[in-house]
């Protein structure tokens, strides 16, 4: 498996494309995106666990119930989200895309991103459609990565190539993170693609089965979103037998997946809100899967935690207190933490206690960009990883006057 | 019922005194508090739920398991949690109390606040309990309540006077809290002390069910304390009827302390770390309590309304979506939210959607220093409050560098 160019045109038959339709206030930057398959393709999603849900949720899951979808229509600026009109608008984007792709209006997914609570005109959007269908390309990923993006700071997409039965096969993939990120859905914006041949029920499979361990053990500031989807599209160019069921071949597609979806996660952490700095905490040895996962979930989730890691503090105690209320039933006189990163590693808590160090040289290590908070809890042989950011001035600067 | 001054020592018999011993860097500000009760008095505390617990909390917890307590020493600065002597130098800090107010160790309440996993040095304690002991008095309540503070930015204490059957009876209280507060917990340090004369089991009953509306309806931060704890101590030098069972006599109790806890909390909340805002959420036409509590908690913990409440914006997608993610199970189209301040109210929210409002007039509303958040699920009878408080550029600056 290799990492390749190309975003979600890396797979064979997708074409995207992206421009500023007039949603966003700021000219310069793409407000809507397009991604089209040449054929129909196998799809899934996962959604926010959100009771507040956006309009175009509702109108994804319904016209993706069957298991087919053929288009993306993406606008960014707006949630459409506690509207009154919401599914109205949210249908009638379908519509419009559909019409201008030739495909049926049932096979488009539809995504908005941005206020809550403020009317989506559908202006903009009924004169971009025809626009972004004009420059759809095997190119147009970055443009419709740009559309998608709310206060991203830079575009998020990445492809792999591996083969199945000897058949060159991509993954690709694009998301938006940011702010409102949150364990326990699907969270934030992210439209995966490939060209395997793979059934319907077992794309939904796949991915449920896999935001489990990445997208859902994401957090940038605890509030899960109303908008998060995550949806995959394979629509079998690539010429493989097709995948229904368990199986080699059904691995090998999980482990590209897998490889798409942890990049992704990563690079939403490194790119949240504010954030300066990615954390990964990896759990070792707990005694289920599941404690080792709210352990992880409850260090990266910790304000006073982040906000300490912003600090380049090694306040460890911290790290003790959010394992202490994570509600995991941990023994916390066998827990030992450590802070990594490319400036090397500090051992700063020994069954459950403080154990002397450095703090110079725990500044340098908490210094650099990216920092692992090891914890082993010596209860077993479990593992879990969750990622998450630093918390900052400009979190605080950047939410305090989102609207305006 | 009517405030009065006095703080810990308005009830009858009780003394109290603050010194600074060593512990903090800072030498200006006390850092060793003792509270001292004439005769002993039947006492009840609640605790934090972190796992990882201060030792001071499991010594206290011990040692007013009969049900009475006669002092309280306590130090600011070091937690002393995470320390493989913790409970040695915890009870030290007890014996060393008793023996110089001539009381049993067994009835001395003590408590540690500030850093985690720093071992506790007993030396400045020892030789600072004579001196404590030394300036007892009953105008020491201010002395006592600075030197429980960490990054509180003001003394909170308050009292009450009423009458039980014609006796004048007062109950005072002080707390610090400021940085990791989080709901379902003690939260935070309270020392509550009362003159009224009350059987231990109704001590531990009324302070067990007050703190379920007020001290666990507060967050500053989403972090639960290790050490978090709230003691009250009444000694019966009020002279009136002993309560020993629910009734009239109780109520009044109950009402007297309720004023005292919400007080504190409302202070505590206006106190948080870098807060220039006190943010109460009052949840009303609830189906149930559990329900309203819910909503009103989930939106006072969420970061992005806070940030949005610090820039004085009225971003109220960010209260619909806190409420869709809390959990309670709401219908999303019959929610009302408004804000509502000094400066006036302003309806934002009809029925789940947006209404038309002046930006200018919520901007006037937001801009005070406590600001209402009223949410009606018009689905029932029942109301709950929860307070909190905005997030700051200084809530980073005082967590980025902690114990520096």
């Amino acid at each position: 498996m290799k990492l390749v160019k190309g975003g979600v045109c890396a797979p064979k038959g997708f074409l995207a494309s992206g421009i500023n339709c007039g949603i966003r206030k700021n000219k310069t930057k793409n407000d809507l995106a397009m991604v089209y398959s040449e054929v129909r393709a196998a799809a899934g999603g996962v959604y926010t666990t959100n009771l507040v849900k956006g309009a175009p949720l509702t109108v994804t899951k319904d016209n993706i119930s069957d298991g087919y979808a053929q288009a993306i229509i993406c606008n960014s600026g707006n949630a459409n989200t506690c509207n009154s009109d919401g599914i109205e608008i949210a249908n009638r984007m379908c519509a419009l895309t559909a019409k201008a792709l030739g495909v049926d209006p049932k096979d488009v997914i539809v995504a908005s991103t941005g206020v809550i609570g403020q009317p989506l005109p559908i202006a903009p959007i009924e004169s971009g459609i025809p626009a972004l269908k004009a420059i759809l390309s095997h190119k147009g990923n970055s443009g419709a990565a740009e559309a998608i993006m709310t206060t991203d700071t830079y575009k998020k997409e990445v492809a792999v190539e591996f083969t199945i039965g000897g058949k060159k096969c991509r993954i690709g993939g694009m998301a938006k993170g940011s702010g409102m990120i949150h364990p326990n859905m699907a969270t934030m914006l992210v439209f995966l693609t490939s060209d395997v041949a793979i059934a319907p029920e077992m794309v939904k499979k796949a991915l449920s089965k896999d935001v489990k361990d990445t997208f859902n053990m994401l957090s940038i500031d605890g509030d899960t979103s109303t908008n998060d989807m995550a949806v995959l599209l394979c629509n079998g160019m690539a010429g493989n037998s097709l995948i229904d069921c368990d199986g080699r071949d059904f691995k090998t597609f999980m482990k590209a997946l897998n490889t798409v979806t942890v990049w992704l996660s990563r690079n939403i952490a490194a790119d949240g809100e504010g954030a300066t700095k990615l954390l990964e905490c990896v759990v070792t040895g707990g005694k289920s899967k599941g404690q080792a996962k709210t352990v992880a979930r409850s260090v990266v989730c910790s304000s006073l935690l982040k906000a300490a890691m912003f600090g380049a503090d090694a306040n460890w105690g911290r790290v003790l207190c959010a394992i202490g209320y994570s509600g995991a039933d941990v023994d916390v006189n066998k827990i030992d933490v450590s802070f990594k990163s490319a400036a090397g590693s500090v051992k700063v808590c020994e069954n459950g206690a403080g154990v002397d160090f450095s703090e110079e040289e725990a500044k340098k290590v908490l210094s650099e960009k990216e920092i692992d908070i090891l914890i082993g809890l010596n209860d077993g042989s479990c593992k879990a990883t969750a990622w998450g950011c630093d918390l900052t001035y400009d979190y605080v600067r950047i939410n305090g006057d989102y609207r305006t």
